[in-house]
């Protein structure tokens, strides 16, 4: 029978996964597919520089995409390279050629997701992205899939690595975060430029990815709104465990009635809640969904061979659709018309650290902006400091607005009785 | 556009959870497939009983099967009423006259699996069921497709909710395992006869269909090692803490090379798996991939509106390639011919727990017998015992055999210096 022939884009660490689960594992997907698939040419940036995988004669390097993209003969492209414009306009392209694709590029389908899906619809093609967000969780299927028949009310997730890594460190060694920063970089969970993982970018665009396909609406990343963990102190963690709460980088995903909102931040989550589990380098999506309940996705969010794996497990049900003729058929667009929630109709519980003078009536002062804003509180605990004559307190709400809650943040921060506001963090996992 | 009918066979809290799915989310699924559904005839076994849910007039309740099986406006068939000859029976009627089934039934699969999925190939009819393990999570859907790249090389479930509530319960609140059964009696976590959770049968029957699917081989009932968990004590829980171990009713599949082993029993998991945190009458299925390391589902087992809505999902699946036209396409036969390990293959930690005399060189005694069968130790741990005279040992050993560990057991209980062998367990989770 005939081999399908793919063309790939980028050989890089991912590239090179692929390369090598499509040769190791030739006869499981020959027996899913029903024919060979060979990987034909492979478009680099410098053809003769040493690879670490193998590059037997039969495929071609190139630099020239177009040697891909007019290829009669190739039926799929598969797209590692990165990048977001010229990324877009060479997949517009395959897709203007009939060609299949598969990306694991988030940044991209953050940001052109909609753009492209539309194309791949119109040119009868199938456009996979399953390793963008959390590449070694089969999420995206789970959530198109699995949950077809329910109605999703919220999603949260620990969609960084770096960040989780940094945070359980942190919180487990009681160390700053500037210091695990480092250990971080030296064993390469962290980049030498760390800012798009530890001011939350990343997890935004994979969140913005996620919402869009929970709530069948259009999410684009300028809906979400991000805060990374460079604040956090290991202090605040500190506290948090005292009251039951283990630190995270959470995005947020949530509906009511037709309104949704979209956040990422650093939040502090009930020790009980499964994702207060979720240690190291791992990610977990968690999905409540109105019918199943709580369920969760857990695994490896990034490294090559997961994010290769879940590139080549697209592979296969693009040449599935190919055998069957039916691809470019699975794609949904979104049911419905993006609404976002106001600041008064975004409810949450929040911890709120702050420094007090010690002296007598400041508690009953600030405890009385918080009831004028009708906003209750779950816990309370004060400790003592080092500097004289100031007190700390630290402050678990009841579910507030927003708005309330800022409108409490302005206030406090007006009282002379209030040295400093040292951290607020949401807090979630308690109830629904 | 004209609707799709249905044929349902079942009218219990999981039947009248299909209804009610479909009836409340017929936009959501009309979106996806592009057609309206509807419930047409459904089987019951008694038309006058009162419902939890409304039958509109425009529904057919029966007694009989072949109203549905011989009706041929009704499309697919959606098997919740459970049993095993008669419903196998049923199935293969429905599949031979070229209806598409949908069932929840995991006895049913685990025994006549084989058999009707061929039936279904033959037919060009889709049997899905995702809904036979663990409801709530897609968990089927993640090993066909997800993993669809990756070698598998284990899988450990908690796919009895019963079973972990009733061990959540012991090891958090120290209490026994009879006291724990009637709470979860009580509560309608645990039947009044619990013999097929606590024994461990529903978990196996679970474990035959991941499996199977996992390892793409024909794995059968009679293939899987089964203990249940009557003979676990509270004592035994709180030992396995000491060491760091969190007690759980795990099903475990794996394989090296060619070879398969699969079982259920209570198992002593180490405190920082993944497994250990998933609590009460939750589920989870732990996959190790070459590829891509660890992944873990999590979600509800059970439950009548999470199977529901896994059957539904199945049904939206079921539609779609209806419309697409490829039914039956779907189904891979297994790859592999079964070939299980011996007991010689099947390597594990174990945790053993000894009533040994306590006198001068009877712990020499003891590990003597292990080195002579070449099993080192990964803990020892000495305790007092209240019975004058005599002292608890308890042993965690690195990876044996199940032989050699078998025979160690036999020679141990042959020396009159043991006086018990309070208990044994296998231990995972340290090391792949």
């Amino acid at each position: 029978m005939e081999a399908i022939s793919i063309g790939l884009l980028g050989l890089g660490t991912v590239g090179s996964g692929v390369v090598k689960i499509i040769e190791n594992h030739q006869d499981k997907i020959m027996h899913q597919v029903g024919c060979p698939v060979q990987v034909k040419k492979i478009l680099v940036k410098n053809v003769k520089k040493e690879r670490e995988v193998e590059i037997t004669d039969d495929i071609l390097l190139t630099v020239d995409a177009n040697d891909i993209l007019d290829d009669p003969e190739i039926d799929v492209v598969i797209e590692v390279m990165g990048g977001i414009e010229e990324t877009r306009n060479i997949l517009l392209k395959a897709l203007k050629n009939k060609k299949q694709v598969v990306t694991a590029n988030k940044d991209l389908m953050a940001v052109h997701g909609a753009e492209l899906l539309q194309a791949a619809s119109q040119n009868n093609c199938d456009l996979f992205y399953e390793a963008s967000v959390a590449g070694g969780i089969p999420i995206l299927r789970g959530l198109v899939d699995g949950l077809a028949s329910d109605r999703i009310i919220k999603l949260m997730g620990i969609v960084n690595g770096t960040t989780n890594f940094i945070l359980t460190k942190m919180s487990q060694q009681q160390r700053p975060y500037e210091d695990v920063l480092l250990e971080a970089q030296a064993l390469g969970f962290a980049e030498s430029d760390p800012t798009s993982d530890v001011e939350g970018l990343d997890a935004a665009r994979k969140m913005t990815i996620l919402a869009t396909l929970g709530f069948s609406m259009n999410i684009g990343l300028e809906d979400v709104k991000v805060q990374g963990i460079t604040n956090v102190t290991d202090d605040d963690i500190q506290y948090g465990k005292q009251l039951g709460y283990t630190m995270k980088l959470i995005g947020i995903a949530q509906r009511q009635e037709e309104k949704v909102e979209v956040s990422v931040q650093p939040t502090f989550i009930v020790d009980s809640h499964p994702l207060a589990a979720v240690n190291n380098e791992y990610n977990a999506v968690y999905v409540y969904g109105e019918a199943v309940g709580e369920t969760m996705f857990y695994g490896p969010g990034a490294g090559s061979l997961p994010t290769a794996t879940a590139v080549v497990s697209d592979l296969v049900n693009v040449l599935k659709n190919m055998r069957l003729g039916v691809n470019g058929k699975g794609a949904i667009a979104p049911q419905f018309k993006k609404k976002l929630k106001e600041p008064d109709e975004m409810f949450s519980k929040y911890f709120l650290r702050l420094q007090v003078v010690d002296e007598v009536g400041v508690f009953a002062e600030i405890t009385s902006i918080f009831s004028q804003h009708g906003v209750s509180f779950e816990k309370i605990l004060q400790l003592p400091v080092k500097e004289k004559g100031l007190a700390e307190i630290v402050l678990v709400t009841h579910h507030a607005s927003l708005l309330n809650y800022e409108n409490i943040l302005l206030e406090l921060r007006d009282l002379s009785s209030v040295r400093t506001v040292k951290s607020s963090y949401r807090v979630e996992g308690g109830t629904k």
